[in-house]
């Protein structure tokens, strides 16, 4: 997620939105991406009250500003980016592919620049006269069958490619890695829920799960070595930590006494 | 954007939401980037007849499912992703930033699996017991002052994220045997070494083994709702494959019935 004097510097515009229910989906999905700037161009008074006034409004959406046409929304701004398909239009400004805005956003704003990101009506888009004030035009990845997003939907696809930008947290990073093989663990650290079990314990575990086959008849004499070959074979492959192997063992345990009984 | 054939290996699974409205929106963040799987687990049944019978609503509302557990929702999957937020929780699952989400999902894919998106009801998310039955679980990099999402949204933005990744090539036999070692794949082929177990088979797995517990006087009574919970998040961790699962399932039934002679 960018910094708060980062995101500080970015504007949601929306031009002329209908359905005052959007206008709060908008709000909501900039608040859960901690944005806080909100740009109405040309609102139709009775929703813009109505949107402003519902039950449970972010703060944001108090502080919002209205402004009359596009040209004032983004007046600030030393980048703006339209939001749209390219399926009714050939555009005249440049297209970027929405996954690739990040190192765009990252370098205007290293330059100190302010950016608005503008989202048309729900029916049309923007139109050709809107787009004139954008630099570049935004496009959604969607499906050409069904191109055209819901407002407060397309706003949060936006905000989070914006949020996908810097790495995750790193206290969260060694737990979430370790599991899919890219980053070293600690095996040491004891209790820990992924410490990996030591090849002496699987070893344990695999005489003790191969008497249980004894015990219970499963492991007929000739295949006891491939049965042996494979168990190890599989308890590596599914790498179960220090505390699963435990409690396999006391399981096993009290099943191999059972069945000697 | 994935292609078609993979696309339709994708489920979203709702968790009893409450808002027909929301339903709708989910259906329609699907139909933007192509995907066509929608389950409804426990809905509440005018609601769901209500969203299900709206204007303009997608063909795959039509055809969603409604099951009465997640269990029975999410039993085919090979791979069960649960979203939601860490602020409130200290999850036994390991957590994966949404932003990391498309390789995995990109490996489950290539190894012929079948994967589930599960999203909780809008208040209060996926329950403990509901997470028993998740892989991992997805956070979506939102901020802390406000990380609870609208349930279309983070179904949307949960969807742009795969839209995000470049699809994996179908001739590209080399990453794949880097990422297991030596073993070609042919990722189809029921019994494969990788082939993922489904979500069912393993909740069978988990039946027969709690049935070894009883039997073998492992479980105490009141242990047993802990085990059965703790039991179903091991299997999680460990994915066996269905070959392993089939061979486990062999072997406690030997053993159950040896312990119930």
């Amino acid at each position: 997620m960018l910094p708060d004097f980062q995101r500080d510097r970015i504007d949601v515009v929306l031009v002329s939105p209908r359905n005052p229910l959007n206008i709060g989906a908008v709000a909501r999905a900039m608040a859960n991406f901690g944005y806080s700037h909100l740009t109405v161009v040309a609102p139709y008074a009775p929703h813009w009250r109505e949107a402003r006034s519902a039950v449970g409004a972010p703060d944001l959406l108090q502080n919002a500003k209205a402004t009359e046409c596009l040209a004032e929304a983004v007046a600030a701004c030393t980048f703006v980016a339209g939001t749209g398909t390219l399926t009714y239009r050939k555009p005249e400004q440049p297209v970027v592919s929405l996954p690739d805005l990040g190192p765009i956003v990252a370098q205007h704003l290293d330059r100190g620049g302010r950016i608005a990101l503008v989202f048309g009506p729900e029916k049309h888009g923007l139109t050709r006269d809107d787009l004139s004030f954008c630099n570049v035009l935004i496009e959604i990845p969607t499906d050409p069958h069904q191109p055209s997003m819901n407002l407060g939907q397309a706003v949060a696809v936006c905000l989070y490619e914006l949020a996908r930008m810097i790495p995750p947290r790193v206290d969260q990073t060694p737990s979430i890695v370790s599991e899919y093989g890219s980053i070293p663990r600690s095996p040491i650290q004891a209790g820990n829920i992924n410490s990996p079990a030591p090849s002496g314990a699987l070893d344990l575990l695999a005489g003790l799960i191969e008497s249980t086959m004894t015990a219970a008849g499963y492991s007929p004499r000739a295949m006891q070595s491939a049965n042996r070959h494979d168990l190890r074979v599989l308890l590596r492959r599914l790498a179960p930590s220090a505390l699963d192997t435990r409690r396999m063992l006391g399981f096993f345990r009290r099943i191999v006494s059972r069945l000697n009984r």
